[in-house]
């Protein structure tokens, strides 16, 4: 390794290492430069005399040895001296003038303090418990599976894979998809009229842009939607969600040129649309021209009966379906389809932009082959049973421990609704915290707009915590439940304590 | 498998196929219906009723035999047909009313005629040979060497990578872009201000929106990523370019607050900045507080020397560094990162979202362990010998052909810019699509508001042909440039056909 301590004042090489001087940014200190690590000498001189100058060692001014006594001190030959010099003026590290040689250059200045911490943020409470609605259990992604269903989809791709890609997505995905969405979702459409994005959000911020007017929500729905929609100039307008899904025979009265439903099983109270208001919003859309957005967001989870079909079978011209896999798979894949009507296609692809520019070709390639070679289906088998057998225990649980406090909605999806007595959500948000749970509270889902009632309830997602920690997170959740409505026949149970 | 022919006008089954009476939508004509394909028995039958619906041969308000009857013709089980119709109904595809029986409902329409095919859109002109800008080779996309670092990547992943995303990125990619752009483009940052996104485009976009006031842009360059910043709301205002970059100098008679520039490789017209001008860019930030953008689109790629390293090592905390794998490896793969001054970390990640909504986990992973196992160092060089020996054969190609059309710039990247004589711009890129050459003039990369004259030119992008079908794209590139600028004593060359 070779070495050498650099004297900016004077071109004498020290014999002693003289490192613990080094806090003194002054330009007369000895400096010790070690051309270590990989690559070039020349660029091990380089990366060294960066890091002198950035770490104050080498100070703004100070002026370096002339490259033939450097060289000779480091015993390297003058060209590869020369050529560092050369290259970090062209950086900016050091500037060369005639007469004056080579400086460090004035605006070279060390990293700030704040550098290796970068901005500082607030550590949040610990959660040990994770019951916040909507995720997959990520323990569960198919690695295996997914890894061999890669390595047989980049082999079979066609160069062009790797080009820019059309802003639809790769057509092998759109392809599978359009059977796959009808064999079991009952979806109809042409690969042409899918156009693949990131997920739900994604599609939904590109039809917020594509449509016009206000757009009608359910009163019961993520804030997240809604600010989507809003953010793309959309304003949102809350129908009323009963125990038969959203009111959309309200859709008249609001104006909305559009709607946002989840007809499957409504988020996140539970329910499905029911099949006179299926009927109902199609011929909404079809008197009055709107469009009716579909989000699927669970509609391969179902676990008392077969799912009921996507609407959007029902009227491909009227509706806009939209899913993904991050549910089904994972929600760091980040891909999700549109399925669109005819005129909406060139609307969202001009907003897409003429490349895509959001969703990876390999997962787009792979989860074709995953869906075509049977593995999606064995996956979405497989998850149907745990989430199943998870919901069971749930639901098992609080009739053994609180029955007072009721589960609303089907046996679908990863998230349960509890129905508490009124004005106790906030006391059980707490209770929870201090069990390091984390979970929603239904409240935050209300539009605010709603002239709906407020009601106190909890959303629990049971898809999260692997298998092995799901009945220490039940434990945790009854304990944070709170008490049955008073009975003066029986003492309260002792379990509620803290 | 099991066939049966409904007559919805009886309830009585006919005796042979009347397939050729399906274009005739009436209610009186007899049925096929088939259950043939993949499922259960009830869903195979709610297939084809469904495709009977579809198809029209089933009208609305055809009234369904009884299921009774349904069941002996097709002799499967009563409760498999009772229960295909409840399924339709409640999908809205049936209609069951006391008293009326079963019907088609009236809103269950045929696909209109344009399903099939989508929207229409223009066909476009073939290109034979595709020599547009900015797209690396996709047939030299490292297939096998990328799945092997995906199967090591995503065995080695833990649990929640799966789940719900930091809007960041992923930690294991931020750490190792870190120590890699530190070692090969003298980034000077910390994994807490790296922000992953999905490519250049994205975070330009980000940043156009916590940016505020304008921003200053070279005269020449991509007009799509003028629009992205306007789309975010800046206005863009020209720097005049010249042979030794932007004209830094002019920022602060601009008024900008930030500026966009692309200082190793200055795109489209090829040159780097002056080191002057990065050690003035630095200086103006510093005074007025003031943000550069680098672009550091194609920094691996320089073929007569090493590469200048990033204006982002100067002054970390006045400069956002970004590149992404688009020109390294593939666009296809949507993947880039933001380094950013500690200041904006903030912004661009509440911008962003609470979640990584964009790029997708398995490529990050892959990266970073295609990067720390040296596939990508080996998959660059590679590719930096098949660049440069394209370069090469251009360069020697038009000095033998064409010797007045001068290239200008550095040897660096995956284009060229040809210089033409004035007013011949749209003379050649006419030429060239005759030729089936597609490729862009230098023209409309001149901002529109930019004081300088427009120059002609032509930008080739070299890197997109396979390697076997590089020479024959040059011929045909040669076929379309201009004749030389007369010579009395010369005749025009013989090659100057149609």
């Amino acid at each position: 390794m070779q070495r050498s301590w650099v004297n900016s004042g004077s071109e004498e090489p020290c014999e002693e290492p003289c490192g613990e001087t080094s806090e003194e940014p002054s330009g007369g200190s000895d400096l010790h430069l070690e051309l270590t690590g990989e690559g070039s000498l020349r660029n091990r001189l380089m990366r060294a005399l960066r890091e002198a100058i950035e770490s104050g060692r080498l100070a703004p001014g100070t002026r370096l040895p002339p490259y033939r006594t450097l060289a000779v001190d480091l015993g390297i030959a003058r060209n590869t001296v020369a050529g560092a010099y050369a290259e970090l003026v062209e950086e900016g590290w050091l500037s060369a003038r005639q007469g004056s040689g080579t400086r460090v250059a004035r605006r070279a200045t060390p990293l700030r303090g704040d550098m290796a911490r970068g901005p500082a943020r607030p550590t949040p409470r610990r959660t040990v418990h994770d019951l916040m609605p909507s995720s997959p259990d990520a323990s569960a992604f198919p690695r295996t599976a997914w890894i061999a269903s890669a390595r047989r989809a980049l082999a079979a791709a066609p160069h062009d894979a790797f080009g820019v890609g059309d802003p639809r997505g790769r057509i092998e995905l759109r392809r599978t998809l359009t059977e796959y969405l009808a064999r079991v979702r009952g979806v109809r459409t042409s690969a042409d009229r899918i156009v693949l994005c990131s997920g739900f959000a994604h599609g939904l911020g590109l039809l917020g842009r594509v449509l016009t007017g206000s757009i009608a929500v359910e009163s019961y729905g993520l804030s997240f939607h809604r600010d989507v929609l809003e953010g793309a100039g959309r304003t949102t307008v809350p129908l009323t969600v009963d125990d038969r899904g959203a009111c959309v025979e309200e859709l008249p009265g609001t104006g909305a040129r559009a709607v946002l439903l989840t007809p499957a099983h409504q988020f996140p109270t539970g329910g499905p649309l029911h099949p006179e208001r299926r009927a109902a919003v199609v011929d909404w859309a079809r008197a009055t021209g709107g469009v009716v957005v579909e989000d699927d967001y669970d509609g391969e989870f179902r676990y008392d009966r077969q799912p009921v079909g996507a609407v959007q079978g029902l009227d491909p011209d009227q509706i806009v379906y939209i899913g993904s896999v991050s549910k089904s798979l994972s929600p760091a894949l980040r891909l999700g389809w549109m399925v669109l009507p005819g005129r909406l296609v060139d609307g969202v692809l001009a907003l897409k932009g003429q490349r895509e520019l959001w969703s990876g070709v390999t997962d787009q390639l792979t989860l074709a082959e995953f869906i075509a070679s049977g593995g999606y289906d064995r996956h979405l088998r497989r998850m149907r049973g745990i989430y199943r057998r998870r919901r069971d225990l749930l639901a098992a649980r609080l009739a053994a421990q609180a029955p007072h406090v009721r589960v609303s909605g089907v046996a679908a999806g990863l998230h349960a609704v509890l129905e508490l007595p009124p004005d106790t959500e906030e006391a059980a948000l707490r209770a929870a915290r201090r069990q390091g749970l984390s979970l929603d509270g239904l409240r935050p889902y209300l539009h605010p707009d709603s002239p709906m009632t407020a009601r106190d309830g909890l959303v629990i997602g049971y898809g999260t915590p692997p298998d092995h920690a799901f009945a220490a997170a039940l434990d945790a959740l009854c304990l944070a439940l709170p008490d049955p409505p008073e009975d003066p026949a029986e003492p309260p149970p002792s379990r509620r304590r803290g």
